[in-house]
């Protein structure tokens, strides 16, 4: 049996192409002792990837040319020389973009749904929905009544925010890309109210959605959408920053031009990456399994079939094709 | 004997002109029970009050035509209704462009320069002293060793800041508009460097005086000083958020292009107008008494005589031609 590995072949000039990976077959490894063989089953694709292909300042060290992009997994214990672990356990990991990895096994944790898919442990009960718990209630802390609004609304975090946002009595509203995502955000997540971004006056419906203002904001998108948020702000208004994927992609920074909002708001802006907060990852997961578990959250995956779709199914995502949690079953 | 007002005679288009403003002479006012009367000895100039004169969302109420232009004060009581305060006493309070006011006693504080100079009353242990302290001590959090940013420099707030900054052990970088202003900062203020925002490769000279990254940036200015500090931002960055004198007064937004550098470096941003924290006033003046008395913090005054003055020394504020406090000696 033969390993497979998506490795970055060159750096992008601009918005990725397929020809920045170049797939790699090689021997299967061979776990060291306190190492692991897991077959990956599921691999996650998240936009944060597309920074790590850069050469340039990143919270994260970048792929060096040749090395396997980096991603979380869910697998199976195939062999294991560490006695933490046996055949045929899932995992999950930091195994990246390939069929087959030794790793370490201090880095896996072992994985149990409850019942739920095991997709779901790299989306609603994994690392974006962790993420969307951490940022809107450690550092959004909503309060009832207030009115929460989140951009990439229909994505992995996006949807989990707006939803624990009712759970928490707010009203939530979405920002999302065409109306096909705004009606799923409304109609199958629950959200009081969502707003295309890429419709006209986007910025005056956006204005017409949140008639109290805006208490919360939940950042994932930023440039021309977070310009057209800052001037609804109420005051003392928070600002969970977790992403900026309208320039992941593209070199071309957009001007935004209503900062001085936040200060006329005095508000509060904190921006985290949530594997920087693995304190709170249990108590996360607890409250997220429960909702999962008693259907008061709802998600959507896309999913692509095989490695030899991730490349494709990557840059989908970048473009905003995918709806929920996008992954790439491996077997 | 007469008052003496200025009030706001029409908004501004653009740039505040002496139009805008409009000299009203009236009788003394009376005090009523529980009020003072006040003659003013010292008038502040402070930017905020440029956003008062607009009709738009702001974090004060605006002034509204014909109504006496706002601003901190610092007096004699010359007759009193209220047992609180006596005749000859001086008191700091609101009274606004105007030689008399009629003060609620209960908005009025009595002032013990214990020696220093009245007027520092308005600037280093007054209302700028106390927003340099909170902004840079409680939202900051200075450690010994970091490099702290301050935009304005040389203004009543940004000089404090970085003089703080340097007594708790940091780097201290200041920006400002002009050498001569840089030669004050680095020469009489003891900063470590002054980067001068008008010369040119402004955004180098700073990379080049800040070679350890930048931890706390405060933040009185916005738009393009703003844009160029983003990128040099060290990991678990703060930003004090004060203020944004590049547009008060210039209907046009420049339009910040380095957003995602927040992300990147997982800052947190907290807007605030020290109004709104009172609570910490006592310690902070405490504080700033004690190292003004030792010497250990210097200030500088620009003062303009008679309030005939003041409509062209806001102007002149307003396009930075102070250096350190802007004051009216009003008697």
């Amino acid at each position: 049996m033969q390993n497979l590995q998506v490795v970055l072949a060159s750096r992008p000039q601009g918005p990725v192409t397929e020809n920045n990976f170049r797939f790699v077959e090689s021997a299967l490894p061979s776990p060291k002792d306190g190492e692991v063989l897991v077959r990956n089953l599921y691999l996650s694709l998240d936009p944060y990837m597309r920074m790590g292909m850069n050469d340039g300042k990143s919270y994260a060290a970048p792929v060096q040319l040749g090395e396997v992009m980096v991603g979380a997994t869910i697998g199976e214990v195939v062999e294991s020389k560490d006695p933490r672990f046996k055949i045929g356990e899932i995992v999950g990991g930091r195994s990246g973009w390939q069929l087959f990895a030794a790793a370490d096994a201090s880095q896996l944790r072992k994985v149990d749904t409850r019942g739920a898919p095991l997709s779901t442990a790299l989306g609603v009960v994994g690392m974006p929905g962790v993420t969307a718990w951490y940022g809107l209630l450690r550092i959004g802390e909503p309060k009832p009544g207030e009115t929460v609004v989140v951009s990439a609304a229909s994505g992995a975090v996006g949807s989990v925010v707006g939803q624990i946002a009712r759970l928490r009595g707010c009203r939530a509203v979405g920002i999302a890309g065409g109306p096909a995502k705004c009606e799923y955000v409304v109609n199958d997540l629950g959200f009081d109210a969502c707003v295309d971004y890429k419709s006209d006056a986007f910025e005056s419906k956006l204005r017409q959605a949140t008639p109290d203002g805006i208490d919360i904001y939940f950042e994932n998108v930023g440039g021309r959408v977070f310009d057209a948020v800052l001037p609804l702000f109420n005051a003392f208004a928070r600002i969970p920053f977790c992403g900026y994927i309208s320039e992941y992609d593209d070199s071309a920074n957009y001007g935004v031009q209503h900062l001085r909002s936040l200060l006329v708001s005095r508000v509060r802006l904190q921006a985290f990456i949530i594997s920087e907060h693995f304190d709170i990852w249990d108590e996360a997961l607890a409250d997220l399994y429960a909702w999962l578990i008693a259907g008061k959250i709802n998600y959507r995956e896309t999913i692509a079939h095989g490695l030899a779709s991730a490349p494709a199914a990557f840059i989908g995502m970048l473009k905003g094709r995918n709806l929920g949690k996008q992954l790439v079953k491996l077997a």
